[in-house]
């Protein structure tokens, strides 16, 4: 290591390790590490009984060696924690690709052999442990779902600190060691993360333990956190509201006292602020301790090879030695390597690791690898849920009256909220107010442990509203608290929910390979509320307007994902409680705050969520005939105009058959074998005729309805209107003009599709021209739009 | 303003201002803020000639006034400051929503009736400008492409900051100030900008100055740094590397004395530090000066409404003065409210600002507004381009020799770089020698101003490769970086680059909005390389594994983005030399970095991806003739799969009639009247028969292909074959096979849908599947592929 300045901050008390628990530690910390190695290395000869030979090593050797070891040191470390006092922790592992590292622990803890019993704790459970780690048929290089003990998969950096705190979240008795890689900690995420102390209440939450580990290089770059001098990284982490300790050499046994050291003084830091906020009544928002930790990447790693350096810099990030079918040296490196950790002190005969070894790990639950935190599913408690029907909006008749869907939707919350105080939360980027939930304020307020002004409005240290301008940290936060066992809802403007698109993925990903590990128990679904949508963003302009999330949710594997357009607000109380009662789903909901028609009473919304499509046969004219045309419509506003389209055909057409459905669970168009969702074909040919045209009205890119129905028979006469990237800051009617969705277009579509009308809508179409073009000139003059569209209502 | 512990830095020296100076400065100021407040409300009567009534105002009231007054207090001041010291400044406003700020001032120095002539020095124009804001037919809420003097949006929050580096990289005579705001901090992109400090070269780049404005709210909470203490704030901007000074307070006249020395201050301690490293070889990381400026929100604004504070808090956010037909005391409190500024000391009577502050505005292209970096299109030169030709791998015969194609691409980006030393760089996370592109390090090194060690490799303060681990910020240099007038390319590991999925919407946005105006002139086109793609990620395992950004950049408009695959080195030379001669797209290239077989020679490449699409009829059996069957593909891994497919089905039916077509663009496969590298109807029918199934074999998610080939004449016949979600850690060819992709299933695909190999294919069949029997059992047994698959070559 080269010598820098070090951190001034408070140093630990003396160690606390008797020199023979200092022994015992690093013979621990050694056997993970000898299991490390061998997982990335060994096929066969575990224990090294024999010389090791070509015939013992893996073909492809695939995992990361570098940030390894120090998980290791941190792991056994804090195996003596949980015991000193009995705690309940969770590791998690930013730095996620020292897969092995895990593995490893939960492997001498035991939990891994009761979760994999073929993987025993002998000869030969240790020979599978090596073989299968990326191996075709074995586990991921990675920390991944099928590890026990985790719920942060880390082969896409920069989440680890977001979901340590939503763990934390209403788990009092929980103390989250959150391992931050220094490459992650340049991620934007990871980032934005430190500030997520601003949100822990050390009354009601647990606590979180940030271990920066500078191991100081990425893949082929040393770090930046890693190259800050000290007094630089100590303003820094200050500058967050931390306290940080250092931990810092490469000598093991000096290492071996300090960080048993710091980990009781920080555990003492934490009871402190735990004990003033919970006795005391404390309220001021506490520096909460951080270690960390520089140690060298590859550390107890071979020093050498080939004559360039590998242990502490970046060439130790991967696998240090390769190319061993072509180089002996190499081989006989790596043996020596292994051996450095003298296996033989460290299993018996039978391969099983030394008792005086295994007492060192704690017991039942309190292993990490088994703390059911872990296992969100095994502590899921499904939510109490009023009865969404309380709060429908009364509609006499379709069209009868307007409401604010996502208002509305906001009074059930309010209800969900009081009626769940410590397991349910709300998410959302500033934005709860703005997209009218705000009737959950009646039942709660926003989490907030800063300064509180007298002007300041719902805030308080016990708010259970989280509100933080980064989609990502809120997601990771939502995330982290749904996989250790709560639910929640992310209520976001829908453009900027791409801000987040890559953590969907790896979520939508846990969620696929949980699905097929039958000792993963079902989480409850991340639901997404995403409204002030594009269809009215005519304010913010087009920098706001995006419907494409939907789209790239799609792509993900059809037994995780759902999504639902409901048209009005008992739809989308339907909608949601549905959503809320799932599990192991991604569900997104699009929905509008605006004051709009509402078409369904509450018994027939339900049916129709239910349904997931149906035909509106009050706004239909095919009276259960074969139509003329079908007009589809999903989402709110497509309806709404859909159905301004319908009136104005009847008034010029009134034998004109049309029928109109309506689509709230997207899912439905795919084909049945495609999506568990999917109408089968001929409940798809019945709802839109084999070869009627089809005039959908869509809520995001048009496209999309085309790729989830290109083979449904009546696919080729589907035209399909949406969003078509235009937009800029206009009014709301001009926002469907510009895409061509508004109900004059619509019914110049139908005219110009249904054959009987070719001749006979000239006029009409002509008429329908009109209109835009009065439009055009209408709003250019008076900034807002015609009356006669912002007063339509549908008159049935 | 509630008091605070001050930011104990460095104090400035006194105010350089006199009482005039002072005097005028604050009617400049004034005349920003009352234009800016102009346009969120006024129709008609700018000059407040007669008592402002209801038939004076807009219907609707769209804008943001909060953060407006704080940009407009800093526009001005920069002004006073470019003309002390003859600056060239960027404006960059990461509040962007604070748009009727930076329009107002942009009228003010002149540049906006330069601009657009329709809106004059006089009251017509005035009343233009404030009719125009916000209005249909108008321009957007917020800073916008329509905005002159500005490169960033805004509306997105968070990427000010790395659009700043971006742009002052290479443009040593640049300041660009960077207004950040309080909320938009919150954000990870912007959090992890703050070290973009360490990559910035005194010598060689120009000055960034961080404005960090603590109004104190959001939408509707206060902000996480606003409510930090003195202290802690301090901490963290010093941990960031910065040289805080504050300016508090919110009596204009102190504040404005604070600023101007601050600025002072500022600007003399950033010429201290370029003279030290440009005159005296200093090359030791600065520590770069930085404002906070803690001024209140809506400052000059309402200060109640009623009877709720208003001024300094959240609700000045957006419009504080609403629903003006409804309440007579709203209009006379606006009226109060605009003649607070007093217009007439500001605009003489025929609406022209008085000579006297006019004076304040610099001149020419000193004019923020005016700035040609602000225009990038202006100061584009194209880049001197080797002849890509002399990098082609020669290829005797198809499949004859073996290459990694983007090492080969590196050796063609080093020339690049070296022929280009001031206006191209290459971005990756740390990924630019996992990529194979390190033969740049022949010409260049990567960017870092830290502390270099005796292990580093190719690191120091002039290089052009910009490493750090954040996509986000990455993209936000990028994007900074061309559109001031440069070139750039950006290699990502295929599946992370959805982390900038957001980021890449708001640059299409741009693209496309600037398309329409005519002054703004093209800028070189945002380059992405994505490798270690989706097939080739066997060793990270799932979470590595996501073709989706492709769906996702073809959701935008089809005259902005670009999708190429190419299939082997020639190619990708090929295609990269053509997209680093575009102009004005988002181009997607995909191409693998494992040793793979090469197709074509340079000469045959360059035809290929000049045509995007075509026949290899080396590879076919149809000598010309209607095939049996067309077989497809779309990238490397799914061309190497095909042509193995091929080589089976030859062997065991060599009368089988097989038409092999590569796709290397792939908006070839959308209609022409779709996009313009759409074939027409007849090409397309002509390249894939109207009638003969297709296996098409694609890198990505398969019904994209699907997406973009309904409404071909031959699509009921398609039959895709990609990544449908099925992955881990596995081999390179297992993972083809858990997606159907591999040869046997292509081979199988074939003998299911060519009639005349219903019967005689049976054999076959059972063969195919027998062979991946085979490979599941060897992959499992030896943990590789089985020799006959990584041997195999084409027989030609």
């Amino acid at each position: 290591m080269t010598p820098r300045p070090a951190l001034s901050a408070t140093p630990p008390g003396p160690s606390p390790l008797s020199p023979e628990e200092l022994r015992l530690l690093d013979a621990y910390w050694r056997a993970a590490n000898y299991l490390s190695v061998g997982q990335i290395y060994l096929l066969d000869n575990p224990l090294l009984r024999e010389p090791l030979s070509l015939d013992h090593v893996k073909p492809r050797l695939l995992g990361h060696w570098g940030t390894t070891p120090g998980l290791n040191f941190i792991y056994a470390h804090l195996n003596r924690l949980i015991r000193a006092h009995d705690l309940s922790v969770l590791y998690v592992a930013g730095p996620g690709h020292g897969g092995p590292g895990l593995v490893a622990n939960t492997y001498l803890e035991g939990t891994y052999s009761e979760v994999y019993p073929e993987v025993g704790q002998n000869e030969a459970g240790l020979r599978r442990l090596f073989k299968q780690f990326s191996f075709p048929g074995g586990i991921p290089s990675h920390v991944a779902p099928e590890t026990p003990g985790s719920i942060h998969e880390g082969g896409e950096l920069g989440y680890s600190l977001a979901h340590a705190y939503g763990a934390a979240f209403d788990h009092p008795g929980l103390l989250v060691a959150c391992v931050v890689g220094d490459g992650e900690a340049e991620t934007g995420a990871l980032a934005a993360s430190w500030h997520a102390n601003k949100f822990l209440n050390p009354a009601r939450d647990g606590a979180v333990l940030p271990i920066l580990h500078l191991n100081g290089y990425k893949i082929a770059n040393p770090t930046v956190l890693g190259r800050l001098d000290g007094a630089e990284l100590e303003a820094l982490l200050t500058g967050y509201g931390h306290r940080p300790y250092l931990v810092e050499g490469d000598d093991p046994a000096e290492m071996h006292g300090k960080m048993a050291a710091t980990l009781e003084q920080v555990w003492a830091d934490i009871t402190a602020i735990q004990r003033a906020a919970r006795e005391e009544g404390a309220t001021s928002r506490p520096h909460w301790p951080l270690i960390v930790l520089r140690s060298p990447k590859g550390w107890t790693g071979p020093r050498e090879v080939d004559g360039l350096p590998v242990e502490g810099t970046w060439r130790s990030h991967q696998v240090p030695l390769a190319g061993l079918f072509e180089s002996p040296d190499h081989l006989r490196a790596l043996e020596a390597w292994l051996r450095s950790y003298r296996p033989e002190e460290l299993f018996d005969d039978s391969g099983r690791l030394r008792p005086e070894l295994t007492a060192l790990a704690p017991r039942g639950t309190r292993r990490m690898g088994a703390n059911p935190v872990a296992n969100g599913g095994l502590l899921l408690r499904p939510l109490e849920l009023p009865d969404f029907r309380l709060y429908a909006v009364p509609v006499p008749r379709p069209g009868g009256v307007t409401a604010e869907a996502t208002r509305v939707l906001g009074t059930f919350l309010r209800d969900v909220m009081a009626k769940n105080p410590v397991n349910f939360r709300l998410f959302g980027p500033d934005e709860t107010a703005s997209n009218r939930l705000d009737a959950v304020y009646g039942a709660t307020t926003k989490t907030w442990l800063g300064p509180v002004l007298p002007t300041d409005e719902h805030l308080s240290p016990d708010g259970r509203v989280m509100e933080l301008l980064s989609e990502q940290v809120l997601q990771g936060w939502l995330e982290g608290y749904l996989l250790t066992g709560r639910h929640g809802l992310f209520s976001c403007y829908e453009a900027f929910i791409h801000i987040v698109d890559s953590m969907f993925n790896q979520h939508a990903k846990w969620l696929k390979t949980t699905n097929d590990l039958p000792w993963r128990r079902p989480i409850a679904s991340l639901n997404y509320l995403l409204t002030s949508h594009v269809w009215r963003q005519d304010h913010n302009g087009f920098s706001h307007q995006d419907p494409g999330f939907i789209d790239h949710v799609v792509n993900k594997k059809a037994d995780v994902v759902r999504v639902y357009l409901p048209p009005d607000a008992n739809t989308l109380l339907s909608v949601a409680d549905h959503c809320l009662r799932s599990r192991q789903y991604v569900n997104v909901i699009v929905a509008g705050k605006q004051p709009a028609p509402q078409w369904l009473g509450m018994d027939e919304a339900a049916r129709h969520c239910a349904a997931g499509v149906g035909i509106w046969s009050w706004a239909s004219t095919d009276a259960g005939a074969e139509p003329d045309v079908v007009m589809a419509c999903a989402g709110d506003v497509p309806t709404l105009e859909t159905l301004a389209a319908v009136d104005l055909l009847r008034e010029a057409f009134p034998d004109l058959k049309i029928r109109v459905v309506n689509v709230v669970d997207l899912m439905t168009l795919q084909p049945h074998e495609e999506h568990p969702h999917g109408l089968t074909h001929q409940e798809f040919d019945r709802l839109f005729t084999t070869d009627r045209p089809i005039i959908f009205a869509y809520h995001g890119y048009p496209w999309l309805i085309h790729r989830l129905t290109y083979r449904r028979t009546n696919h080729p006469n589907l035209h399909v209107r949406g969003y078509k990237e235009e937009g800029t800051t206009t009014t709301p009617f001009d926002m469907t003009v510009l895409n061509d969705l508004d109900r004059f277009h619509l019914a110049l579509d139908v005219v110009n599709r249904v054959p009987r009308l070719r001749e006979v809508g000239a006029h009409f179409g002509q008429r329908m021209r009109d209109r835009l073009a009065e439009h055009h000139a209408y709003i250019r003059e008076h900034g807002d739009d015609l009356p006669e569209v912002k007063n339509w209502t549908w008159r049935g």
